[in-house]
């Protein structure tokens, strides 16, 4: 700070001048001490300068409020809400999260540099906090087929900026426990910053190894015993709940009862759809539900508040002290914790504020490149014996290998798998380098029935991903998505019943929420109708079924992929 | 970590290879979830590698025994124990202690640069983590005749040693909260990194603009209700318990009581003699005495171990986990919490074990410079009406100011003040410069009898400091400090008692603790015997008397000093 604003604020702090802007009369949550006091809180150029007896040139009256510090969502990935990076982050704001950590992963595996520029210009001047981990797994692994791939040499020209915190979810586990060297160059050209991690149920040698290659997050965990492991192992766990994957329960049901300490637990979204965020909340609902299990408030608003900017190295958010960024969550009492007003720099956040957000370069509108496509693609020869089943459990991004008999028709060019009896066709087609490729495997427990499903958001590659019980369903969904160049489709009956355009990258609309969340809205409810189980988020849950670091099988445009086996079968008769 | 290493370790982290060293069977405490879990600890090269099940090349059996991270002394001045650098941390270290967060403010008051650059070398090669907060307040304050003066310009050469962590205790607040350029300049220089505070009772809004200056940690507070108030303004509370100041339990006890979170406590022992490290410890000490008052044992191993660590940004320390530095106490049980073995970076550290220490530079042996002194400079004229009397209080280094009537004798010169009655005599002599100030006040408290006790250090500008009860003994203990260079003196009926040397920049012995111990035990038996309450450990409460930035009252080689109202007063009589 300058120093004649520092004898200002002083001043200002020690009351011996009014200062700009004080919050009188609120409850006040001290983070550092887990508390709530009564007090007014002095503000001068988006600074808090102190909490106690002050009054100001403007007061704001919060009697009878709670005043918290903003919110940090500690993890999630702005691309997987499907709007602009701005729409996003102006309707997570109004809900109380004026931190995000933000992984432009999907960006990056699309477009490489241009994606990730994207992503920082469209959050340059938003009402919130927006910090950049560098995607560190583009492409995801070897068996991906992506739009570009990011080396520590290409990092390097980020490093300067400051809203590049460090290195994004490092989910090429094995690569990190056997010493890849294109791994531990990056892991490298981040060494004395927060390396994210992503590591779904390591073994225990494993994790040691992985922690010991310095990455110190995890957001993956789904159960109290492993974020446990995780913790003891020096990792911040950042309890995620978000649209697919919904972790809070289990493990704050953990903590809570067995009286955990939570000092090194954040919470985070990963990824979450904006019509959810809009009805259920962003970080604010993360500490809801933990109070409804029975959290103590303080400890929850813990989490949403200093222990995320600790682990961040965040100095100055996360707390409402003298220094530190005036961001504020008002909530009208500890119990219903209803988000009232939120602050940014001491500014109210209004729901109609938009910031000066530049349009998308014309290129990143352009990213199906698929010339030539055909239904004969998505046939699939039956070997004969048994094939393996991706097998789809709701709620949960992670699948299982089955081994099963599944049938089959006879045809002019031999057997071929039919989608009968709960079997379903899925396929993966890649879209970013006209190589045709496109692998096809076979489903189970998705439902869907008379259709197909398809979608270009397809962690973590993105290439086109396609569900159906039928081959002439699921192709046209595959045209419909190179017509609108990326999004979500909806096929019943030889005709598009709907479609999404996610024209960006493939991956984001540019039609602003309200129209995202109406065709949304009505897709999911064909989708449901259409035989999908209910405990799916149809959409999200799709768009895993490519991602090759998430146990135990998946569909790549090269064919199946056994995870744990880390096995490339073209076809999932292979044995 | 070279990539080489690396992967060998991360084989000896996943079990495939035989780790190097393996401590088998432990409870190890994990300070990240702050609980205890049975298991082995695997090593290699000074680094933990994982905590499970491990066999190592060589394996040390801990069964039934407690593995705890080495413990970290938060803030303390080394040159308070009077012995040199290494010996300390050696003696420290036998007690748990494997880090030290250290100002070497008094070596920087009596020789600027070459008094840091004095500690820095001897602790290069100590078998201890010793980090160096660069000195703030060089001098203390205005008032102060120190040897030098270090400015922000002079502390720039030290910015990019990798062991100076940021700046030392900031104990001028006035000149903080004034915006003082000279102390603001040091503060900027120091931005990204930790500046420690010193901040007895400031009052609230002085102490939220002392916060809003970016000072994050306080070592000062003497009890609960401040050390909470600090801690709402962002600052680290550092628990002390020194030898002069004891400040654990009215801190833990309101802990305790009121089941606060402490997450943004540490521990500390700022000044704390030798004698009593070997008598009572340190750190585990400070671990000991708050578990006796209540304080789960989980809680304070945290306060000792990785809540320090964050709040000085030292990653890889405080913790038992993959890639922290191997620094183990091994403690008996969790009752007596007796330490029974500790490593440093995996290496047992022994009694006996001597690092390779250079010698000190003859110029640091010379420092008293003190060509001319008569006892006629110890008479203090009485003025009439009443006096300021220093009132001095066991246990604690504030002080009050009394005013009152004191006695006195007329002479062929006037008045003068005769210590009688309980009133004594103190003075404080300027020694770094010759330039014969002398400052004589008035001390109540005290007891001493028949004689004089003296020292040359005498925070923060290591002055010679006298207290007596009559001219002649105390004229005597001044003479002897100039004969040895520095040291602390008893002088009982015109004869000199005991002294014992310090020669090292007048602050510290080369004779080796046992020598040290053994002189300073029978000379503070003396002062006891010669009437200091046993609540005070003479020599040190007698070396914060001319410190005059904790209140109330202080004696200067330039006269009595008001903290407060920030006067000098020539005499005591002057109102």
């Amino acid at each position: 700070m300058e120093l004649g604003k520092y004898r200002l604020y002083s001043e200002m702090a020690r009351g011996e001048k009014k200062a700009e802007l004080v919050f009188k009369g609120a409850r006040v949550f001290m983070a550092h001490t887990g508390e709530f006091v009564d007090g007014d809180v002095a503000i001068a150029d988006g600074i808090v300068l102190g909490v106690g007896h002050y009054s100001g040139r403007r007061e704001i009256d919060l009697t009878g409020k709670y005043l918290c510090p903003g919110f940090i969502d500690s993890h999630l990935h702005l691309e997987s809400t499907l709007v602009t990076p701005g729409e996003l982050i102006r309707q997570a704001a109004l809900c109380g999260t004026t931190t995000f950590i933000v992984d432009p992963h999907e960006s990056a595996n699309v477009s490489g540099s241009e994606g990730i520029d994207y992503i920082l210009k469209q959050t340059e001047n938003v009402p919130a906090n927006v910090y950049v981990m560098m995607p560190s797994c583009v492409p995801a692994t070897d068996v991906d087929d992506n739009g570009c791939t990011l080396t520590a040499g290409k990092m390097k020209s980020y490093l300067d900026q400051p809203r590049i915190l460090g290195l994004g979810e490092v989910m090429d586990a094995v690569s990190v426990v056997n010493g890849s060297v294109s791994m531990h160059e990056k892991l490298a050209l981040f060494e004395n910053r927060v390396r994210d991690g992503h590591a779904p149920f390591l073994e225990p040698g494993d994790l040691a190894a992985y922690a010991l290659a310095g990455i110190s997050t995890d957001h993956e965990c789904v159960d109290y015993d492993y974020a446990m492991e995780e913790c003891r192992n020096g990792m911040y766990v950042l309890i995620r709940e978000g649209s697919a994957a919904r972790n809070l329960d289990a493990i704050v049901g953990g903590i809570v009862s067995r009286h955990t300490d939570t000092s090194f637990f954040c919470f985070c979204t990963d990824d979450k759809h904006i019509e959810e965020i809009r009805r259920e909340g962003h970080i604010n609902y993360n500490i809801k539900r933990a109070v409804q299990l029975g959290l103590p408030v303080e400890k929850a608003l813990k989490m949403a508040t200093i222990q995320a900017a600790r682990c961040y190295g965040l100095s100055r958010l996360g707390a409402i002290a003298p220094g530190y960024q005036a961001d504020f969550t008002v909530l009208d009492n500890l119990k219903d914790l209803n988000v009232l007003e939120v602050y940014h720099k001491g500014r109210k956040i209004l729901a109609e504020s938009h910031g000066n957000i530049p349009p998308c370069p014309p290129d990143l509108k352009q990213t199906v490149h698929l010339d030539h496509f055909s239904q004969e693609q998505l046939i699939l020869p039956h070997a004969g014996g048994k094939a393996h089943v991706l097998q789809m459990i709701g709620g949960q991004i992670v699948t299982e290998d089955l081994r099963e008999e599944v049938p089959f028709q006879k045809t002019e060019k031999g057997n071929v798998f039919i989608p009968e009896g709960g079997y379903l066709k899925i396929a993966a087609v890649e879209r970013h380098k006209n190589t045709g490729k496109t692998g096809v495997g076979i489903v189970k427990g998705f439902g869907i029935k008379g259709g197909a499903i398809a979608s270009s958001v397809s962690h973590d590659s993105h290439n086109l991903i396609v569900i159906g019980d039928n081959d002439r369903d699921m192709y046209l969904a595959v045209r419909e998505l190179i017509r609108t160049q990326g999004g979500y489709t909806l096929v019943e009956n030889g005709k598009v019943y709907e479609t999404l355009p996610l024209p960006i990258m493939g991956l984001m609309s540019d039609a602003g929420y309200e129209t995202v969340n109406k065709v949304l809205k009505k897709m999911i409810a064909k989708a449901y109708e259409m035989g999908i189980p209910k405990d799916f988020d149809p959409f999200i849950t799709l768009s895993f079924m490519a991602l090759p670091v998430v146990p135990e099988i998946r569909i790549t445009p090269r064919g199946v992929y056994l995870v744990k086996e880390e096995r490339l079968l073209k076809t999932p008769f292979e044995q």
